[in-house]
């Protein structure tokens, strides 16, 4: 699927990585924060926080395959926190913005957030609907030119660095398809508030907010596209989420293995590398072939998504898919490890931690299995 | 992938399957036997039994993507054995001759394999030496412009019927990767005995043959291609009878799970269709996902051999994931049948006990898993 | 569990099974069906039908424990149809008749059925209420001093033999579980039909019919027990089939271990036995490991059912998972016989076919779980 | 298995869990160790560090069945690592001493060590020697009335605080089997360093050390048993750990399973319970099938040993089932807690990280599947 500008680009955000990234990682990690502002700053200059973005609001104006080459590269980082918050930036809580927002809109919060001058977050998920969109309960009341916004948001990340928000909030009373809108939510207004940050089991480098909002007045002018199209706007900003989040996991997957072998390849059990055994290595081979399983189907999906194809069930099916195996993958090499997989100073331990996330995030699993069905047509019919 | 010709050609051979072939496999598969030269007279003489083959030789010029657009297609036959047949014809005993015979070799064989007019059969798996195919004991030993063969050969689609075998034979004493020779071998000559028909669980509708050799004498010039590079041409034939077998899987795969939907919506237990539970509905989806995952794996291996890669190790892969997705999918939709599933009387059971072939056949799943890890540079050397 | 008493028994069962069934296993296996009348007999001269009956209508007395002992033994016979059919015979059709009949109804039906004169079979499931007892639509109507018997039964083992069926039927309009009643039902009597044999992909020695009753007359005193109970009864009756069909599954599990095992020890691939690769040996070593954990449940299930308890959470319990790993086990095993694993001239192949049909009879798994579920307090409340 | 004495031990014991225990346990698992020494002293006084231990020494007498009811009452600990610490003092590093040890030795090491005065802690292990014990480097050179101990041990739970070690050591040259032996170690011997204190991924509150030897004396009369037959005794008090380690996963199996469906049943989404989503309760059904299957096996196993049989392939066998289903189990449930189960605020996400350890400690999986093959015969001759 890649071109050669493609692993051009790779290359060169790799270098950053290596430099700017992954050097300071342990730390961020054990402190359980990383500098948002001051890691985007560097990535928003050198252009990754908008490959497909219009070139106009300071985008590269790239297709989307590049955004997808971007998130295989983010990989490369050495936790699944600092890429996620990455993701949230460039591919989560943007994409309705750019494409529905007015020019006055993505001025404002577009072009900051492409130069990385600002950090942006994603507020969907709310307590109790975490995986369940269409059920949440945070209102925008509009009263003249404001909408008044009320109620709570939950595992929003970057939540206590981000200065602005992709808000989707009930706009009015009607049927939960319906009534919803995304708005952009400036974080310093009187009324919101930072209720904890979420000590998580992983992806700890990435701040995790929930978030509570007191009769937050927003210029109703921050609305983006249409009032009511929200929940529509989300779902589709959903796939590309989804198609992200299964680039973001591949390389870490493919990294997991390279260093299993590595590793395995020098440590000795019964006078014979544990590599030799062939538990181990045909185990290997047997994560290897779902990895480029999961890859194939992740670049078919982007090359139809490109010509303009619906790919919500391709997506959906990726996205189900390597949850499942970041989650298989990361268990059985670790036990590979043997004792050292159960420390924190190897790479594997943290994998097995923070890939949990992805089966849950994002929509849950159970959520892709759903959209699939409903694709398949053999969701029992809601009476 | 596909082309509006790819899908044109599908469309013609599903006129022939369902008119020439579907309404008689019942009857073939009680028999244990299909009427191989009839039915391939029709496909030779509609040109589907050389798709990909050399139009100066009868074929249709096109490229692998068509054989493989064909194989698809070939899944809607119900029943394993008969696709499984013509494949050996199409894609596992001419693949060869076609590449490295002689313009002679291809007019005497290849021209009729592909018209139609007689049967070919591949000759390589041997007792004991089914799935390692360097330590074949059958020997072909020149004397003067002949080679005297003597061994025997096990498994061997279509070896009843078979009018010409693909024979792989030891041509002399050297290491077993160079000792190796492939030759066009006429089923009639003296000497050559089929020793019994095997009685197999599935596939019941094709012919598996156990044959021996006593003293055949068969000109050398049906040596095809160089004497001593049997094995490397076997490998390179091994390639596309695996992607073959991956694409003649998908279209059972994908019946057997709507012929469920379609069984599960109609048949009620405690007051509601089987289909309306959501472990019934979720694990369809899970398997589609599965198909999904195996079909892209596929596609892109076999744009990646139309332009001259080496896609060994991803059709390796692909066959592996193929081989053991099958025997699941079976197994899971047969037990959403209840006590249908266990009849003779649905295509459900007869794919339970067709597609556990596909683990075994054309390099089991452990072979599969051996060449996987060469590439992947793991296996341990041999001392 | 097993005292010097099981193991004698077991021990002079063995040479039954070793002299009378083993030898003509595979001819009944072609046939479709094996000769119940005179198995049954040489079996009921020696009190293998009847262990755990009370000894005043022939049986040997013991208690369930002895009954468990002779299924285990039972599973050495080379085939599941043939002690699929003594089970129905000694722990399916009877338990409630001995429970619950009468003195006379136990002397007309029980004894012969013990001394192996008679062959029983069960009539609960019907075309579409396979795992659903509670709605079966045949009906028994009292008239006079008899019940007028209409509609049909499905899946039933023995079927085309049985000389008398245990039959369940709505013998009134009320709910479900209380409307239902369990009759001793000659097969002889007019308006019974038997339909047609049922072409199974296994258990083929064991025949399995579809019945139907058109103003079938029987009379009323062949009720068991009391009228309206039956569903109470078979429900009870239910807990030994489980634990029976868990219990005679062990010993194939075993064999074909232990088969594989020697096969694999035997048969060289890459000029080693198949068994010293590290994947067959872990991979028996795991199934051994579960089939250990099955056996251990059985016994501890059976213990506490011997002293009166309900066990119907375990029995279900081991009866999923035995079903589950029926299939796992003989899939896996059959992987490592290569070809030889998918003809049909071994054990292996006709447990594979045999073996599926555990998780679907005597209550699917889905059943199970909901079995389970319910005692686990998880399922949802109808409304 | 249990009789009332054993139910009424695990009640007296549940109220210092209750009481003493489960109060501090957060604070520990942050603080990343507990006080052995003041929680034993709890213990050790209220006898349960010494239940199966004889009362000569302090101990209650009882059988190894009153081991394992302590150790599933343990169980209930709101983490692994506490637990874990408890079992190395009860039966894990003092099994071998009980059994072999002198009078003098007992007095002086066992009887501290049953009073909960002393914390014990096993020295097995060493880095590149986790699973395999016949490799170990450690040397303890006899001069005169003392050894010499230098080398180093890896992964010693409660290395940091134990007062004295249970050490294997090679003793002479010999072969790996009859080479070494187990010495009573104080920890306060110069020449004794604790080179670090591993950060673990789980069991946080349990510290886990690595220790280094240097020139170590230690006098020779701490010899437990007879040199040379350290490894012999090490098997057999691995039979110990292993029935200990299946025996306290039961409780948190079972918990996370109860907990799951109490969080589910109130927690929401699209408008229903979450519990009630077939697949969630489903799930759970089959999981708490499998925490049955271990029980019983371990119950079975027990039994046994209790009785005097060699025990080592079912302890196997239930530990290697044990660790693999806790995986399974925690990652199952986990993923019904959606972003709750990320986080550290709930017991799954603890069980996840903790429970990960089994199928690495105490031998791992390959380990036991090894030792599982070895007693089928089928494990290759070395050569």
């Amino acid at each position: 699927m890649y071109s050669r500008e493609h692993y051009a680009l790779r290359a060169s955000l790799r270098k950053i990585i290596d430099k700017e990234i992954n050097p300071f990682v342990d730390k961020w990690e054990e402190e359980g924060q990383f500098p948002a502002h001051k890691v985007f700053k560097t990535l928003g200059q050198a252009g990754f926080l908008g490959v497909n973005k219009p070139t106009e609001y300071g985008g590269m104006g790239l297709d989307f395959s590049y955004s997808i080459a971007v998130a295989e590269e983010l990989g490369n980082i050495h936790c699944g926190g600092v890429p996620m918050a990455i993701g949230v930036q460039t591919d989560m809580a943007t994409p309705a913005l750019t494409r529905f927002g007015s020019d006055e809109l993505k001025r404002q919060f577009l072009v900051p957030t492409i130069a990385g001058e600002v950090v942006a977050c994603l507020g969907v998920s709310e307590p109790g609907a975490g995986s369940d969109v269409a059920t949440i309960k945070t209102t925008a009341v509009r009263k003249g030119d404001h909408y008044v916004i009320n109620g709570g948001k939950m595992w929003i990340t970057s939540g206590c660095q981000a200065d602005w928000m992709c808000l989707l909030a009930n706009s009015s009373e009607g049927p939960p398809h319906q009534n919803k809108s995304l708005i952009c939510l400036p974080m310093n207004l009187p009324g919101i508030s930072i209720a904890k940050k979420i000590d998580k089991m992983g992806m700890r480098s990435s701040d995790t907010a929930q978030i509570f909002f007191e009769d937050v007045r927003v210029p109703s002018k921050y609305l983006i596209g249409e009032e009511g199209m929200g929940f529509t706007y989300q779902m589709l900003q959903f796939q590309e989420e989804r198609l992200w989040a299964v680039a973001n996991v591949l390389a870490p997957m493919e990294n997991v293995i390279q260093r299993t072998i590595d590793y395995t390849r020098q440590r000795k059990i019964y006078n014979q590398p544990v590599l030799h055994n062939q538990t181990v290595h045909f185990r290997l081979a047997e994560l290897a072939t779902e990895v480029e399983l999961v890859r194939s189907l992740l670049y078919q999906a982007v090359a139809l998504y490109i010509r303009g194809n619906d790919v919500t069930k391709f997506a959906s099916m990726a996205k189900l898919k390597a949850g499942r195996l970041a989650r298989e993958l990361s268990d059985n090499c670790l036990q590979f490890w043997g004792g050292m997989g159960f420390t924190n100073e190897v790479l594997v331990s943290r994998f097995y931690r923070d890939s949990r996330l992805l089966s849950i995030g994002a929509g849950a699993d159970e959520v892709m299995l759903s959209i699939i069905c409903k694709y398949m047509e053999t969701l029992p019919q809601k009476k």
